[in-house]
């Protein structure tokens, strides 16, 4: 069966996530459903990056398998009819090799997280940005985020039901920036690793927020991390700012 | 009775437009009711700019009468607090001597277009971007939109329902730019005017789209503007991607 990777943007507001389940509506669900009225009997489909209830991503990867040779063009047409009027687009679709995988073959994972820092609750941006009613300072939260990274053991920052066999990641990127609005703040926290731990983001961020907030101090950031103990992590984000922004590969599969 | 002025965000998808109707929810509706909830018997509210149905603003500003003296920080909250679940905020507030009309002491409106051209339909954005699904030319829009600076007799580019007393208007600036996204692009057209003509932002829009298209040339926008007849304009673009995004005032009310 010809293998396409499908690059996927989506507004994870009304989905449970991306994995399907059985009674709740999936970013993967919807995808399966609009793959089976192109053709019966498909296999299932896996994604890079298993986002939680209310995640967004701007550049999710996806592969799945046809029974036809299909122009890839066509098929992210076709698809983007049947998913509408859900908010899930695919954005590129390209036919890669049989050995390509969207999450084994992965060697890069990208998160932005949006913080929109004001009195006035969000608009055009509810559910999209955590919202918090009070100002942050970015200095104290960039002097923090300079501890995390690097190799490091990050059970503070993972949660409890995380299965992954090690809790020890790389973060690679850990980038804060802070636009000033006429009326508040935007804070956009960029992070990149080979892959994250369950939660490890809004975890990291949540925690960052602290600092910001002065309630912590860096340095207690790096305390936090060495004590290797969920219990001396701080609150944990909502999932409305967090998206997946791009995930990389050896050889980059939408390439033209 | 003490006046304020309001600063106002609002998502205009599920409202018909700024003003009240009988029937049909709307953002002066939404906040008229805001406002009943903290004193009765007020007199309705007026804005700088009637926004047409799902039109946004993220700076509309009204202004109210309140029958006790506010502090404004604290109707600005209590307006907030009222407005939920409602996509309406108030972004600030400020008391105003009783010569400060919203509308009439305007002395400029500042509107931006959002259109995005991509094979995908939006997600996050969808109601808050004009879609189009073929690629753009940049430069022959901005070619054409130098013909409509200045004071011009714009009916053209008026809606027949139009109920200023002359066509003629001077249109400050026209900027447009262009953002190069990984699957497509997004145009900001950026417009500036004491006022506009009913529809013009619309009608001016969906003339320079046909401009980027290639199937009108930049001069036929001049044409167009010089035959002075409404059935010269372009198609008009639906109202998905306007917002009004400042009202000027001899004096900012806003100021600290």
């Amino acid at each position: 069966m010809p293998r396409y990777a499908l690059k996927i943007e989506y507004d994870g507001r009304p989905f449970c996530g991306w994995q399907r389940q059985a009674t709740l509506p999936s970013v993967q669900g919807a995808i399966e459903a609009a793959l089976a009225k192109l053709e019966h009997d498909l296999p299932s489909i896996g994604a890079a990056g298993r986002t939680d209830t209310g995640v967004h991503a701007t550049a999710q990867v996806a592969h799945c398998d046809m029974r036809r040779d299909w122009n890839p063009f066509r098929l992210m047409e076709a698809l983007n009819h049947h998913l509408r009027p859900a908010p899930v687009a695919i954005l590129a679709c390209a036919q890669v090799d049989e050995g390509f995988h969207a999450r084994f073959s992965a060697t890069e994972r990208r998160y932005l997280f949006r913080l929109l820092a004001r009195r006035a609750p969000p608009t055009f941006a509810a559910g999209q940005v955590w919202h918090i009613r009070h100002a942050l300072q970015l200095a104290p939260m960039q002097q923090a985020a300079t501890h995390l990274l690097g190799l490091h053991d990050f059970t503070t920052f993972r949660a409890s039901q995380c299965q992954a066999a090690s809790p020890c990641k790389t973060l690679d990127a850990l980038d804060i920036t802070c636009e000033d609005l006429p009326e508040g703040q935007e804070f956009r926290f960029s992070l990149r690793a080979r892959s994250f731990l369950h939660n490890q983001v809004r975890s990291i961020v949540g925690t960052l927020e602290r600092v910001g907030a002065g309630a912590w101090a860096p340095e207690d950031v790096k305390t936090a991390l060495d004590a290797r103990d969920r219990t001396a992590c701080g609150p944990v984000s909502p999932p409305d700012g967090l998206y997946l922004t791009g995930v990389g590969y050896p050889s980059d599969p939408f390439a033209a």
